[in-house]
């Protein structure tokens, strides 16, 4: 495992060489990729020459948003994935190994068998095109209560549907992006997560909830850095983590508005030093 | 159609005869079958005659419960499978013609694919059994989200769903219980009623909504009689019906407790008369 | 049911012109569209008005091939999915409304299950941009043992298996292409066509059997015409259709290669002769 | 791994306690038990007894039979399975810890999918009942073509597909029976056998096939003792095996009826000889 900077999922803004400095310096293990970015480099070359210059500052990648919307009408996916491999590319040349995307738990036309036909479909496609790259994707489910039964068909909001979904895909290059918010809220705990392996894990994000609420109160977007309230059993999940050998990134998404008007080197710091905690 | 009494529907107690004889009294088309009365005739000669006897009173059968639980413990349903062929032959004898059921929309522990796995196993297993006796199975969907909402994993609560199942378990002899007030808590409307014919449905209950309740809000077992409130657009179900050229037994279900505090020909006058109304 | 003229299907070659006037002269009431043709035209405009002037013969369209495979690897049909709206624009401004593929009922690698996870995610991407276009999409299951038994994993080669599929799919716009044939070679009868209607069915063909042949033993390419041998109840499939009001093409595809070495007006007087005793 | 009597999967007949001589004497390491002549031993109370005394003899339990047919009809199915608890307290008396059977890799009726469907449904409620008597269930796939495509609907004959069934049942007392002739004939190798553990395999069996015979020709009944003609990669399957560490039973199952005119310890000790070098 490694502490991965992802900027985005703090909720400030950066571009990438910057985001890879303040990785340097706040000590994280990796970065996101920003496919934008990458993309405005050029040519595959110039990213590919990118990718090497990170490594060398001693960082690997985290993950890159997944660049098409699993569940857009038809014709609008059909274009993204005629556009898929070109962007692909370019994540290949930068080295980047893992795009990442989050299931929406709920719909309110499609019942849920409609809705699994839907994303098994698609994510079979998806998978194939990203195999081609080397790339492989990592699916999160969403856990709030508050979130899945907002519409009249809840669907995959649990870790047993999402693996049973990566199962039916079939694809070799599809796993979890396991989440501690989620996984909480879900109701789970830490024999849910016996017998997993590396293999079934593309990337994991650590946050803590608010301390106010109930299991089934918790929003989706209102959550707690980890290990700050001490709801979620952060050391439980660590160590299904250690147990899977896990070896990719970790990161936090907090979803906290106040961390934009802390000074940003403070927030970095502290974050940096919540994961290496939770590492060990 | 025909209005069909279920004494226990109204939340009332009559033994057989004495609902017969209500039924008589109140211009019900039929009455429901009660399996306990008819196993304690003693043989099927008995059981036989008695059917006859409540055909000549002008009356036709309504549904009976069907006599095994679908998602109870595989023990359970061992046992009560193999006690399911005598108790067949008991309604067969009888003339009885249907059994219903209604489909527990949530589960606590299984997600949906797992729970609809179940469901299909064991339902094609009665359906075999059943259709030795020639007898049809009815599924009753359930609505209100009050109640799919309140464990994990919610499971089929909506018409689409309940078709889809019928289908995937593709017995001839299954099909659905519509009941207004699943209809409108979810969220449906007369579209989803069209096309359906006859041999879709195998009853039908008429409940109208407390009109001081949105729709997500109602309760389960806090009904009106049907056409009260006018929160549920019973011309529209029942016209729907029509359409389908629907010919079986029509009930009400209010789960309201008050029932039981009033005259009883008051209110089985009140509702014969309001079935009849509703069917036209 | 009007008798459609597809030159390909009778192992025949002749631009689109040609065959329109082929079919005026024998009679036909329909042609098979050609997109290559109609898309040299060069502009929509073009287009349209070719397709009135084959409305002016008095012919209708029968059915155009799908412009992408089904099962192709990932990558090639990402790029023909995203080439498919232009090709179903220039369809659509002809007046064409179906087109056609055949189910390959077998696979090597893909056992039936992930064959059919493949199918209905791409038969759904294919379904809702043909819907665009107000175009529907007639499947062909295919039935001779000799040809599904060759691979590993046999798929689908039925007439039940293949409503399946489309069920599954979901989409409106999805039916089937029966042939003879298949239905015969199938092992079906009469009775596995009832009940069906004008929506299920998009396009059909006729064709005899070799009387030479036992039923496993017959070959996909080696039919014979319509009513020639009577091996196949070409009476009960024309009843079918009748009983199923199906308002569709009706072409003849029996892989002789004789025909091409017989006078081209004997054979297609033959040919619309025979479809046309068949329609009645 | 222990080498495992099975006179009947041999061809040969003999009672339980003779077999179990049979078998100390030419040095296996286990038996496969008899449900029929425990059952006659009258109490549960003896059938402890007689566990105990095959424990003392330095044998293991090989496998017993499953004594329900998974795909009888459905009243059958059902006495069977209310009767299944008392046979399964036998087993468990004895020191049983396995049954199995076989798939039938074909239906005249049902298609692939709604014969799984059944299948699904049936072997949960069997898994259910195993697992309250701590009996684990294998399952045997059927390789040869000669069986499979001898009916209008293949249904699973491949490991992957086996493996897929088990996981839509999602019992975990469901594993795999092994057979090298199955796994030859069904055109696997020593890659489709990696990543499986001992939990996933319940029983093994190893056979050698003609050598006269390519191997679509192979006939099911008609097979060769292991390491003897050669065809079967049989040191690919042990170490497969081995590599999964498989600590369960292997047998013989030849359906070669020249062994029953053979001298009987000849038999056997070349029996029990080829299976100790097997396992090595």
């Amino acid at each position: 495992m490694f502490s991965n900077l992802s900027m985005g999922a703090l909720g400030l803004k950066a571009d990438l060489p910057t985001s890879i400095e303040l990785a340097v310096r706040h000590g994280f293990g990796g970065v996101d990729p920003d496919l934008g970015y990458l993309n405005d480099l050029g040519d595959l070359g110039a990213v590919t020459e990118f990718g090497s210059s990170v490594a060398e500052r001693g960082l690997r990648w985290g993950i890159a948003g997944l660049p098409i919307g699993v569940t857009d009408p038809g014709p609008q996916f059909a274009e993204q994935l005629a556009a898929l491999p070109a962007k692909l590319a370019v994540l290949q040349a930068a080295g980047v190994t893992s795009v990442g995307t989050w299931i929406r738990p709920m719909h309110d036309d499609l019942p849920y068998r409609r809705n699994w036909t839907l994303h098994v479909g698609r994510l079979s496609l998806i998978a194939e095109l990203l195999a081609d790259s080397g790339i492989r994707l990592g699916l999160e489910y969403i856990g709030p209560k508050t979130f899945w039964s907002t519409e009249r068909f809840p669907f995959v909001h649990s870790l047993g549907e999402a693996l049973e979904l990566i199962v039916e895909v079939g694809a070799p290059n599809i796993g979890l992006i396991l989440d501690s918010y989620h996984w909480y809220t879900a109701g789970e705990d830490a024999d849910d997560l016996a017998g997993l392996s590396d293999a079934d894990i593309v990337s994991a994000d650590i946050n803590d909830a608010r301390d106010d609420r109930e299991r089934d109160e918790q929003q989706d977007l209102d959550r707690r850095l980890p290990a700050s309230t001490g709801v979620i059993d952060l050391g439980g999940f660590m160590a299904a983590l250690r147990d899977a050998a896990y070896d990719g990134p970790v990161k936090v998404e907090p979803f906290m508005k106040s961390l934009a008007d802390q000074p940003l080197d403070d927030v970095l710091a502290d974050v940096s030093s919540r994961i290496s905690a939770a590492i060990g």
